[in-house]
């Protein structure tokens, strides 16, 4: 099988990034080049990988480039408000079209991922550098290839339960703080003919994305996300609710 | 177990339904007063049951109707874009806060419905008066409880696959139409405290609604969407997304 | 609706109960003496509880016995083996016809969980007198309903993830251990027509069934998985594999 | 990615393959040759295909067929008792271990399914060379790429519901029959690491395996259940259930 490369658009909001010292110091060309460059460093002439900011006209997204595009990663936090909606509307026409989505982190409150989900994706949180204990519960799945059955991420934000989100169709791993809590934080969804992929591991003051086993979880997820990537001509949906005359599958 | 009647608001578009010669014939006084008639004569005094519709001030959903109300059906099929965006907002927090909510027929193409879903909901349609057959794919669902494993609906509306809804979490009724079209006919899904159940059988135009198998499965909806029908104490969420200092959930 | 009280029979190994001087200090009575208290506790005349224990001839599993149980709750640790394939294949056929399950901690491992699974059911574990963290991930299933969103087990046997079994209908709850592992604590299944619930705190060594909330997730459980509960008439199956003449289901 | 060809192992009872005119003038080499030729067909040097029966020594399944082959189908119907208990045992721990497993028609009373399954897999059925419509109800699944939307299988043998299987992971096929009846008709599963599809479409008296949309069904069905064709590294699992001291997993 020789698959065209996937064609995967980095989106992120840029915004403390460009502030914050201390988010300068762990990600001095924004976060979203560290993802990018994460996705690249993994799967090689697989992918080609762009970015894309709130800051850019259409935030980055127009149609042309979303028409372009696999498989988006999305990483929001201080400026959700600022995303337009007709914007929004756009990438989760894309998504329901077929193409993935990656929401990472504090991208569990960006509109797009609320506007897929139907419910809050609220959840607990704290600021304390604790340590994540990262697992697997779902070995079998492609995600979780190359990645250890347990890894741990030293620093990192609590994210914690109730996470208001639909039961995911396939969880894949769960992960511990050390005050005590636990949260879904590898989740698969199907929309449409879309495959999105929610990764909580990721914050703004701690090396997150430069953490070898977080780039193989996020480059698997890009390659899960991918319905193209089986090279072979995936299914379409009609337009609209259409009228189905008796027969009209019989040729 | 002593408990409360449940509290049912029956939510009916009532526009066909006054307009329409052979809408009326079937159902003289509206869709909704069918609907909630054999939601009164199952559930007897461990319900009680009242109706709204669009044309009322607030659709007849007013914030104090919403908070005294249980579980909420919607039928609705002309007018879909008549609905307010507020109420439709109001309904589905309500819906995220525990309500429950049995969608019916067309009412898969309700903005309350695909606010939920987070997809478009389309699906096939033709209108030819054939005969569906429903299947039990869950028989230890409470919603199949009293429900025979099979039974026709004599005559409806065709509604065909693809249906461009999340994967349910519990899917209970396929269907069968003539022209060999099928249908996931009964699918349950959780949103935050919520329990959704889309039912399909029903059309204006054929007294499906009058019929008792119908009639017991929207019963029984009723029962399992209802979360205080257990009579203890349900599980509250916190406002919005709340920072948790450490230990903040041990006394 | 007026209903028969559930029959429940509470199944333990009843081995350490007699022999071990620390489990006969938290369990005078044996551990099933005091899981079944727990239930006639909170159920009261909701429920009838008896109990049945490895040594009685049938293991007390008669067919007598099966057959006037709506709900089997199962407790076994240190003689799995001991357990007559005869009397599983027979749970087994119960279940599949409608019988309720609980599966309680160390019953992981029992030849009856195993054969309804399909998988190994294995799990990392550790001795260490460590606190458990449990946590509602389902805030909205009756199993949740009067429990607290999280609660703690202030000493409990540590059970790991992975924890071998298939993905569950719905997963309630999650916990976590001081040492920092994750385990998916509270799991549905349906097999068949019978309801199944998998639920983790529990030892022998600690007064686990002891605790207002862990009793109260038990009866929560036996609740559920008795599907005699709606007080209808529920779905039966065939016998074996029916060969089923076009039209048999038109009357 | 350049990935080792998936080695594919098809299993046939080849039993009424030889003794059946009717069976021999549709699979005059037995229905295995078929299956296998359609796998080598679309797959071509994606994958090497072997096939094994029932009555080669230990079936064709000696221990170094099984430590070699990627992904097994099965199919079986009348000689399902004659597969040696000792011989399903090795399979399964092999699925369980990793090894993809496709179920084909009749294999759904096969004791290796049943085994994983843990119900009793009965089904309604009926031979009247019916008319099955195969709908693909996940689009987004890659057993469905490439597959159109319905496609029709012109002679079938009926299989109806209620099918006696655990709620799928994911629901990818339903099937209707000219009788009304409908099926779920292709299924996926996990069962430890190894991944499982049912896919009910093949008989031996009508020439489905011969079918181009079936033909890609069970080719694509190979590569979803063949996880070692990401061509990374995928977890393994501990032997057991392995006592874990505090702090295992900190290197």
């Amino acid at each position: 099988m020789e698959n065209a490369p996937i064609r995967v658009t980095v989106w992120g909001e840029n915004a403390h990034d460009r502030t914050k010292e201390e988010v300068k110091q762990v990600y001095p060309n924004g976060m979203h080049e560290a993802i990018a460059a994460g996705i690249g460093q993994l799967l090689g002439s697989d992918a080609t990988v762009r970015t894309a900011t709130l800051d850019q006209p259409n935030h980055g997204l127009s149609d042309e480039v979303l028409e372009t595009t696999d498989v988006l990663t999305w990483w929001g936090h201080t400026a959700h408000d600022k995303v337009d909606d007709a914007i929004v509307a756009r990438v989760k026409e894309r998504v329901l079209a077929g193409m993935g989505l990656l929401v990472l982190h504090s991208g569990h409150y960006s509109k797009i991922f609320r506007a897929l989900m139907g419910t809050s994706c609220a959840l607990r949180w704290r600021e304390d550098g604790e340590r994540e204990v990262v697992w697997t519960v779902k070995p079998s799945h492609p995600i979780a290839a190359g990645v250890p059955p347990v890894f741990i991420v030293p620093r990192q934000e609590m994210y914690g339960e109730y996470f208001n989100i639909p039961q995911p169709d396939e969880l894949v791993f769960i992960s511990s703080y050390d005050g005590g809590e636990v949260f879904r934080s590898g989740c698969c969804f199907t929309r449409g003919l879309g495959r999105i992929f929610y990764f909580s591991p990721g914050h703004e003051t701690y090396p997150v994305y430069h953490q070898p086993e977080v780039r193989r979880v996020i480059a698997n997820g890009v390659l899960w996300a991918c319905r193209a990537s089986t090279g072979r001509q995936t299914q379409q949906l009609p337009e609209g609710a259409p009228m189905s005359p008796r027969g009209w599958f019989e040729s």
